[in-house]
């Protein structure tokens, strides 16, 4: 899971992550820890999007009409957590009801998806929000781009993040339309073994009684981990696929008959992005049978005839198609 | 699929067009990069409806109502995106708030009917959109005028627009009454063959990883399709069609059993139009053939002893009646 | 089903007219056509509700104390499209808000039923409309008074029109206690001969091509119609119905079984208007034979012995009960 | 049916009045001419609620307050129409939204109930009205108190009126609940014979010719039943029930089994009210067996052996009870 | 039926009554008619909860504040009618509107649990009411304090009434969890004896031909019951209840498998309050023989082996445990 | 049930107290109750959520923005009930609506989980409450944060509470996902034994009629427990879990096949929580013993093959894997 989080940080153009598994596993908790891993972003002063300067072709509408030089600073890449009961105006932004009262003017006042832009968007419970909901923001998820059409506003603005849903499948299902959606699926359960059971229990119950020494236990090892996502960006753009690879994804994806073409598309991305992660200069098959379980797993036709789990079906092809 | 596109872009009037198809397959990619290969029009300046200067009898209340001479400018084709969450009164349009309230005028705010006008309206999804709303978007697209009868207003403005809705079957079907009223319908499956897939999925990261190179070498392809389209469109007053190819179409519709005449109506504009976009000079049956499946494939009723799918009917259908 | 608009139009009071087939038969096309058709009227000037001078009896409030001599002046006889997504207070009216707002006044609004008055009102697929509403509009019709209760608003105001719904039986029936509202019913079908098919692609490609040379060529027609129309209403009075055609309008309606009335007063009425329009010096059981299936086909019961359709069963009953 | 309307005039206390029958057989139009049958009465000018100044005891709050005389006029009897689509708000009355917005003040709009205080109220087709809003209109008309408690207004006016319903059985059934609170319930039928269906055709088409004209012919008729009225009003108090006839009512009431004394109640005002009409001096068991079917039809249980219509019930347990 | 409103008029801490029956046995004039038999009572002057000056502990908020001595006024017991339709904001009070707007402050304007505090409530058709606002009346009347948490208010205030109402079984029962709330359950029945028949509905007609007159007859009795209630308060506080009526409680409500404790607090109190108004020196088994009834029949299981009625069981358990 | 409520006391942490059992048998009195046990706390004066000045990283925004030293005083532990009918926005808090209508300041006012912090949170029937309410609600108790997205505002604020839930399982059970996120699950039952319950209702009899004296005569109990309390808390930090408890804690979830980690962490935390009350120096078997039933209970997934109720499945595996 952390692994996945991790490939979404190098290039979230893998596209949304879904969690899902038994209840108190801790899933919260490991997302909302995902942000202290991540190195601080340089974003422009005041701009409620808190758009990249780097990227002129990506700034709001604002920033782009901004004369002269925009000032800049360092922040922290937003993790925002979407609260269960956030009414959908405050998701998307809304007219700004207090200029609009006081000062007869038709603002916009940006909502979630603005302050998610260049971030994590989190939804616990995934499958307990409305799907129009969900539909929307993989929508928004994927565009990159927030359009708000609504009490008499049409705005558009830069909203690029990754979702980060996590649910327990007892709760009932997303659409398969929905699910095919996200970039990757990462199943977590209870750990049978003893002895993990008791460390993870005792690594709570440190951290609820003293906090603050807990995080510094474990400073170093999340500072080598900021260390090592800087350079696989920066590593990222150097990496090609080679033919070989593609050719074996696209034979993975046809063996499983995944639908369209995201199941090869998000392989690709993903088996690169871990390959940056690890600092390796090309892309092989053994990063794409690591990957293919959470890149596929969500992917697949219910097949009347096989009974296996999806995770088996995966890794089933998975052998049979890389095999050398 | 582009064909569709490419024949409504020569001549609206053969109504909206319906894709539908797996998840995955780049639909709504295909529909969002229209807007690069349209010419560019002339319209009435700071008019919200962008009025076209060269029909006079189609031009709104305010330009109609303009004491001398319009000013014009060459703008894009618009090319809109309804999001999901559109509320019905940014969709028809709706009462000026802001004006209601510091002016307390009532005022019309034109909506997304009124920024589609002579351009086309796309929806994502088309099927999960409310039944009510597609009826409303198919009337107007139908009589290219949007009647707006709400909260105290009473306006009709010009709306003449191609409505363009992706969806998948799976997803649920829209009501026949519906399907009829879309003038095409065409079906995007995933390619099956292996070089196909590499080459799409290579095509799209290349696109993403750079879109303004990936534009620049496109370019020139999509210029001679611009001038194609203006060359049809002065070709097309021209085309009559022969009595022999409308008989066959009157043939073919009997021998599939369609209701109504909107199949015939169909077959004539859209065989007229793609006879202007290959510059011909007569439409012959070999141009009914061909638009026939996009054009008629959706008007069947379910026939309980053909198991045979409706294209296959449609195709069979051609064969029997257009042989020599 | 021309005849039977131009019925209601020598005599409103056979009540509104359904038509009802199958979709893309042109039924809007024509129903929207009328206007061309109908004589222009007289009426009170600055009226919301058109009022008509001659009848001094069925003036609104505000000409009814009026002090001095009435302005009128002549306008197109209003035939009023109920848009899909029209709002119920834009239908019966409303108040006003933007006098409300500004002027703290509680004004009314007239809404579609007001601009009605006089003449007709068309519902496009009357069978989606909510039920609750058609009878609000059958009630209006009937009584030809809109009486307002609602919004603190306390209004009456005429409004006698002819309510013209068309419908698909296949999207869902009107409850019998609304069929039986409606004066006339008549059916559209596809027409399966080629020739007709063709005739009407071409008409139709013609008028889209050109409209204005179309309703050139059409104006000598719809002229004559016109003048027949105003002959036939200043004929309408003298007629009156002998006791022969009463009683054998009334053995038909027993030997149908139809509930009440209503069957017999709209055969009398229909066949009246026919006569006129026919400048007929008589009513004859002959006009009665030709009116009678539009005029009780719809108020049948099922019966579930007799299979035959609806319109067979009333033309049987015409035969035997007609027979000399 | 218009015996039972004039015995709810002389006597209101005999509950509301259910007309149900076929469509078409003319109950409206019966009900709504009741108006011109009435003899006008004295109210206090200006009244909202046409306060009776002979009854101080049933005043209006405003009326009780008024400091010295009542001015008082003479005023035709209210027969109030509630209009199919009137809110809940106008039926009971509301805030005065005019007043609160302009002046600050939370006045209260007098709705359609305080309209009909001393009239009739009358709902065509009652049974599709929300049976709560049926509920309280009978509440209302049960008690002669309109108790308003909404939108911050607590009010209480004097609201006596005869609730009139017309329905037809085939749109669904009122809850035995709502019709045991309906005093009388009479049934309209199509005749069934020529020469009365060719009379009734007759009249209304003359009527609908020449409505002044036909109000003249009958304005005699109805002089003398409005004489009739006021006599038998000043004949009711002095008529007392014999114990022979309550009995006779008990009687009967207990063969069929009716629930509670709403039964036995109605039978003695409704025989009261029938011998007032008629000039009596006793009301004898004559009277009753002629007002016993409306009194009672709608009061009987379902009973599974006894297949014969309730009317018939009726008629029976009378001829047993009442026999000699 | 009248007794159980007695005893809840001694110790309102019984809790509240419900009344079922047949319909149109004259519930609701008994209840309203309880107003003239209950002695007035002492109340702050100008306090909207009509605060009783000698309870200290439970003043309202504005009593408790009051500097100085309170002045106090003698004012009828409250039995205050809930009118079908009275919103929510109505009954639990809500945010004063008026001085909202003209001044903008945030007042509570008190609703009718403030109006029925030391009185009484009643319910018509009980069952008919939504489950939640039931609950709600439950939970305020059980507590005796109105906790208002909405549109800003946080308000408590004291609301200690009983709470009566009356139901018709055939229109859908209270859930279980409803019916044990109410401290006493009376059934009411039509009379099946010709001679009471007789002289209920003698009775009721003389009331309405002239209600001063009746009331004048009965003053003398009404007068009794008075004194006879303020006896009986004076009385309760020095009745304690012996050991072997308390065990004989306990022994009926394990013989009945009653849940919870409620039972058995019902009869101590209902016993006490019975043998108050009969100024009984001790509670003895025949006062628990005679309320049981009424006390416990709405709190018996279903018991699919005996089909006796609920009222039969509690019979014979009296019987069984109560004997001698 | 009081042992849970005060375990909870200890140790917040231990999440939520659902209480289920037979209607009628005290939870609820018990559970208001529970305020007189507690000790006092040290608040800062005039903060909404009462922050505590000891814990400076738990500061609402407004304490810690606070200049200078904050101004302290000891008020009691708040437990706030949730009253039926509360609306969403009193329970998270809601915009100031006095303050945006006469200031046009955007202003938060908090909400009863505001004033709930540091304390307690009821809830009675929590069955009935609608689920996403209630999830809710376990979220802010788990996180201790409340964050408000609506209206505008974008607020968050500290709200560590417990939540106790009343409910009865005849009611309708809470969701599997729900029930598990409650800490202590305990169940109350009628008593059975005659002496216990004379004494309940003796007692519960005694408390109405002279609170003050009831409350007079505990007095010296409660402030006994109050003591335990304090002591307990301070205790508290000094306990650690021995390895043997903590594994034996492991080997009861696996052998009852809780999902995820909540039962080890709950059975941790609350055998820690009865430890420190019962003054022991370390945490042995015996107190996991005692806790289990009340920590596991409600986390147990329906086992078709063991028809046992939930509370013997616990009992049963605790003999089995704590036996020595």
């Amino acid at each position: 899971m952390r692994q996945a989080l991790l490939i979404a940080a190098v290039d979230p153009s893998v596209g949304g992550v879904l969690v899902f598994g038994d209840r108190g596993t801790g899933k919260s908790t490991a997302i909302r820890g995902l942000a202290a891993l991540l190195p601080p972003m340089r974003a422009v002063a005041g701009c409620p999007y808190a758009c990249d300067p780097a990227r002129p072709g990506d700034l709001c509408h604002r920033c782009r009409d901004h004369a002269g030089g925009l000032e800049t600073h360092i922040v922290p890449v937003p993790v925002v957590d979407l609260p269960l009961g956030a009414t959908e105006d405050r998701v998307v932004g809304a007219l700004d009801l207090e200029r609009a009262l006081t000062q007869g003017q038709k603002a916009f006042e940006p909502g979630l998806l603005a302050r998610a832009n260049r971030g994590f968007l989190y939804i616990d419970e995934v499958n307990l929000l409305d799907d129009h909901l969900v539909d929307l923001l993989l929508d928004v998820a994927a565009s990159g781009v927030n359009t708000v059409e609504r009490e008499g506003l049409s705005i558009r603005h830069p909203a690029r993040f990754v979702l980060v849903g996590s649910g327990n499948p007892e709760e009932g299902e997303l659409r398969p339309q929905l699910l095919d959606r996200f970039g990757l699926a990462v199943e977590v359960t209870t750990p049978t073994d003893l002895p993990t059971r008791i460390d993870v229990v005792r690594r709570r119950d440190a951290y609820e009684r003293d906090p603050a020494a807990f995080r510094a236990a474990y400073a170093e090892a999340d500072r080598a981990i900021r260390d090592t996502l800087t350079q696989a960006r920066a590593h990222l753009p150097s990496l090609t696929v080679p033919d070989a690879t593609l050719e074996a994804a696209a034979r993975l994806c046809l063996a499983l008959g995944t639908d369209g073409l995201r199941g090869e598309l998000t392989l690709m991305r993903t088996a690169r992005a871990l390959a940056a992660l690890e600092g390796a200069e090309t892309i092989g098959l053994d990063h794409l049978a690591r990957i293919a379980p959470a890149s596929l797993r969500h992917r697949l036709r219910r097949n009347p005839l096989d009974e296996s789990g999806s995770t088996a079906r995966v890794t089933r092809a998975v052998a049979e198609v890389l095999a050398p």
